[in-house]
């Protein structure tokens, strides 16, 4: 990847990530009754979780939540205004299920980037994308003593695989960045809505069926 | 940080936050009627998991506990004890609490030091203070099936947070280290155990007042 | 170590325990009736969880199974295997129990090596060994929802360490690959199986005999 462009879009785009997690991840905690700072906590691990994990596993310690100060101030500022506009904010579970796809969208294409520009092979760099994407949501689901939504949900880790897959491969084929980001990004957001929407499911084990 | 007698002092609160932090591993181990083998695991996670999450992030693999043995005798010697005399040292709930809360003090001093140390600024280094302080404890109710204490109970994380605020600024200002150190503990275990004596609480968010 | 055929039984053993691992978290992600991507996201979960572990924990990063795609492949494989055929592999809860002890033994022997070969001393490298075979089945259990086998079970995570300790002191006595590796797996694989078969339970806290 090349250019200052490129970097400010994907720093956009990871920082957008890292705002709808942390709120998805607020909205849990004020659920839960959880006072101010739980709160935050939440917030701060669902939206940072995700990147810590693909960050430590690809070697790219300390993570850049711990040195860039903007990655810190992303996930407190969501906290602090879901906390205080919460009845807004959360009027609609519909709302946390669809900013929690949209911070799948952008992060499963911009950690798969990350993890390329650090030097993995395609097919890991496409899983590190799904890792990032569904690893902040398995820490806030843990965390909050509720079945990771990855497991209980229709189709959640696939769009991320899905959106990784195309930005490796878009990358790989040396297109503009907008070319590599912004379809890998609406593919994950759109298979997931869909999915929701129309209550897909991807094939169970036999036996299942009548459950 | 210079001189002998700065890490002999941090190496003794580190030491002691995973002596006590593993204690009170342990004794959740007890009361679940876990073998002595399960009591150890406990008394380890509780004990180490907050260094390893940070020596992980801030990239200071292998984290101390793997080098140097000391690390491993504390947990391993708190465990057989708290195991053998948990009788004793288990009689009243509040022992528990008294030596987490000593923990988080020692841990989040010690763990903003050395993230310093290895080149966080301020404010991450903070931070990562808290994480240290809060880890151990996260992961020993994970394991053991229960809500998270930083989630479920008086204020919690922050007075990790503050604690190790106060290690950060001192420090910064190139105070003696028992400057940096020791007001830091007291202020985290101090707040802490108001919080629990007064049942202070965060602000909650609105709507919850009557829950 | 050194030699060809050394490295080949080493990654043979790896294999073989992250399959059998992967089958183990499989039939658990088909007997919660998840979809085929769920269980597959168990599958790698528990057949890699303890080797990402071991390796971000000994700075072995980024761990061999983002380098070497045979390591993705295996887990994805049992879990395919697992999805299809789960009515002949999970007739009996014992296949899942033999598989998980099986995998328990292949890992601590091959953790136990890995980490030495990193430098890490004989005790923390044996510690490392029984991580790497705790790991995955702590993940697996968490994500789904249980309690660690690990802490609700008979002896698990002693036979780990003892056959870690095995595979590190035959090392240090220069014994060749075979004699370091094999009484090491049969050992940690033997002591599991006697425990469950006999109900060999470690020594419980005084006081827990009537529970």
């Amino acid at each position: 990847m090349a250019g200052q462009s490129t970097s400010v879009l994907l720093l956009v785009l990871d920082l957008s990530g890292i705002f709808v997690f942390a709120i998805s991840g607020a909205l849990v905690g004020v659920r839960k009754h959880l006072d101010v700072f739980g709160v935050l906590v939440l917030a701060g691990t669902t939206g940072l979780g995700g990147g810590f994990l693909r960050d430590v596993l690809i070697d790219a310690t300390p993570p850049a939540a711990l040195v860039d100060w903007r990655y810190l101030l992303v996930p407190v500022a969501a906290g602090v205004v879901t906390f205080v506009f919460h009845p807004t904010v959360g009027r609609a579970e519909r709302v946390v299920i669809v900013l929690d796809a949209a911070g799948l969208g952008l992060f499963c294409v911009t950690g798969a980037l990350k993890a390329l520009d650090h030097g993995l092979g395609p097919v890991p760099a496409a899983l590190m994308g799904m890792v990032t994407g569904i690893g902040g949501g398995i820490a806030r689901d843990l965390l909050a003593g509720r079945v990771p939504v990855i497991l209980s949900s229709e189709l959640y880790a696939t769009p991320a695989l899905v959106g990784a897959l195309w930005a490796v491969l878009a990358e790989g084929a040396h297109q503009p960045v907008a070319v590599v980001a912004i379809p890998g990004v609406v593919l994950c957001f759109g298979l997931r809505i869909l999915a929701l929407w129309r209550g897909w499911q991807a094939p169970l084990p036999s036996g299942s069926a009548s459950v």
